[in-house]
């Protein structure tokens, strides 16, 4: 991340420390080699392998305290106001620092909802409570939750326009994946395809690659977060396959859906093209209705509450989620109310939020019908970053070809 | 991590809670997308989305318990034999697992002393605490310290032939620098060499790109964790380099120093040859006298010691740190008794340890000397994993070249 895309991030944190009558944020890590709070990229910039106090003050101050031999790396750097390098122990600086402020609360990085305000490891928080023993401070501390759901949620111009390149990026590569599938071909085969193209253009997978890209042909196949196999394409199937790249720091992440022609067929069958016109018409409605102030499992229901109407199990995970500098950012989720999302679902949509859209259905005997589309919401409504998909990519049999 | 090796860890890690007394090690996690728990890769090879617990017991069970989305995957994965796929909550499927076995101890990761094993952030330790409320297993969880120490740091065979690659590669770099280098270079040039030659090869970095390699020449530079600056090679510069790649899942990490050579000299200054000789004395003194059953600070008190006595500044650092998946690795540190470093200092070494032996010196007016050789620790001893520096490698006046 640039150094001028952190100091513009820093500034917003201001914003909203102000807006959460919040006085000081710390992030406070160590051996960031090892893990790695998921904010260090955003706010630092550069890694710590001591333990490290990275301080932003709802009066726009930033101090950093770190080991000593980070401090030449650190002023390099260069996205911290203040630097106080330490040599035995972080324990006095950081509390004179703290001293200096005297904030009344402190938001540290821990969170039960969100993995993106979570990055304090237990230890590490002992720790800290340790250091702060006999001051005041430990007493002080609140969640960041809402400081990174809106950091990180809020999107600017910058940070849109670098994830509108990695989705263009990526459309190109489904564009060559339908000139690439074929029957007799396997979903690794498939996928195999996608990794080269994008080692080939320097870019990274926008999540784990054993499941990046999936590739899923026919009926009966793995589900979502699973690999591909080898198992082959055959005429009849349809195919879907979900991809995101990672590109200047920012990620796509999309799916889209094929039906493989039989013999004699100019258009996939019946059941087909309405499976795949419910997964259309469920984006439309969701989009649609998304605004900022609707609750993420609003938007959900609209879509699930369609394509069970329609006749269709209801998809096993949540209808949307925030994408950023990783696939599965902010806090807000267009999710269900199940527990295992705690309160994202209750969380307000924002103005700046970006969602993917990405309902998935089965059709009895041929596949999974699913497309994932991205959208930014707007003052009253949503504009798309992804050119959506409108008809179901038909691959012709060998023959045709 | 390949599968087989990750089932020889798991197979280790059995014998290591028989050995602690412990009767069960759980890694629970979340979005490891976002933040991943450091033994992910050693014990499960792949990551979760949602709340997931990987279960080593005592009796040689594992046991997963996963989103239901991520069931065929961890099937592809195959690394646990048990898989408990849930949907909405992992609570009911976590609780019935625990309850089978009924462990007195469960480990889970954090620990204050070492990153390692502190790969459970605050918000999912409290979310699990939650989840168990009404049962009496939150009051059974220790540390999951030991272990984690125990099974990165005794390293098998198969681990030391791998960071062995990764060393003899990094090796045949250090000799492609020495070329290299010239008289009007700059450390970032230096750096950009070193990076060109690693992408080239397919390898990764050991560390942050920003300091790896991090490259210095001559008096008054940056200090260890800097990154490189423009700062050009004059003649009279002692230069040094710390480096290492990731190659096939493990980690180098080694220094070197090279001296330039003045017109009319053939060899570096005496201050020179007594800065680089008591370097190469202090590492030679080092490994002489560890063995398992010393602490590091035993093996650290040496090389400061004689550095010290020498009339030159004791670094401000540790003497060595463990090498392996990653480049800080293990638990036991050949550090100083400093708060910064916990309990590390205190550990016993073991054997199948591997250490990194890297102090460092001022020669005033010239630069820094260090080396940082690799060795692993014997029944009685140990061995050298990389072929020591014995001279300062020194680069001629262009005229000569």
């Amino acid at each position: 991340m640039s150094t001028q895309l952190i100091l513009e991030k820093q500034k917003q944190a201001v914003e909203i420390l102000k807006e959460k009558d919040i006085d000081m944020w710390m992030t406070f890590v160590r051996e960031t080699g090892n893990i790695k709070d998921p904010m260090m990229d955003m706010i630092v910039g550069t890694g710590a392998t001591w333990h490290s106090a990275f301080i932003i003050t709802k009066e726009g101050d930033t101090v950093a305290v770190i080991g000593s031999l980070e401090e030449a790396n650190m002023k390099t750097v260069g996205t911290f106001q203040n630097i106080v390098p330490y040599l035995k122990s972080i324990k006095e600086d950081l509390i004179k620092v703290l001293d200096k402020y005297n904030p009344n609360k402190i938001a540290i990085n821990y969170s039960r909802n969100s993995s993106l305000a979570d990055g304090l490891t237990h230890g590490v928080y002992l720790e800290l409570v340790d250091l702060l023993k006999n001051t005041p401070y430990a007493e002080r501390f609140v969640s960041s939750e809402e400081i990174v759901s809106a950091l990180r949620g809020r999107k600017s111009q910058v940070e849109v326009d670098l994830i509108k390149e990695a989705i263009r990026e990526t459309l190109i590569i489904f564009d060559e994946v339908t000139d690439f599938i074929e029957v007799g071909k396997s979903e690794k085969d498939v996928a195999n395809f996608v990794k080269s193209k994008v080692k080939e253009r320097g870019f990274e997978m926008a999540w784990d690659e054993e499941h990046c890209p999936a590739v899923f042909t026919g009926p009966d196949t793995a589900g979502a977060h699973s690999g591909p196999t080898d198992k082959k394409i055959e005429k009849g199937h349809v195919i879907n396959m979900d991809f995101g790249i990672k590109y200047n720091g920012y990620c796509s992440d999309l799916q889209r859906t094929w039906y493989v022609l039989k013999d004699g067929e100019t258009e996939a069958p019946q059941e087909v093209l309405k499976g795949f016109n419910v997964i259309k018409n469920a984006i439309k409605m969701s989009s649609d209705a998304i605004k900022p102030g609707k609750q993420g499992w609003e938007i959900d229901n609209i879509a699930r509450s369609y394509i069970v109407e329609n006749g269709y199990d209801e998809y096993p995970h949540g209808l949307g989620h925030q994408v950023g500098r990783v696939a599965h950012d902010g806090g807000a989720l267009l999710g269900p109310k199940w527990e295992r999302y705690g309160n994202l679902p209750y969380m307000e949509i924002e103005k700046g939020n970006v969602f993917t859209i990405e309902p998935r259905l089965t059709i009895d005997g041929y596949g999974i019908a699913t497309m994932e589309e991205i959208i930014w919401v707007t003052e009253d409504g949503c504009e798309y970053l992804s050119k959506p998909q409108t008809e179901i990519y038909l691959i012709d049999s060998p023959l045709a070809k």
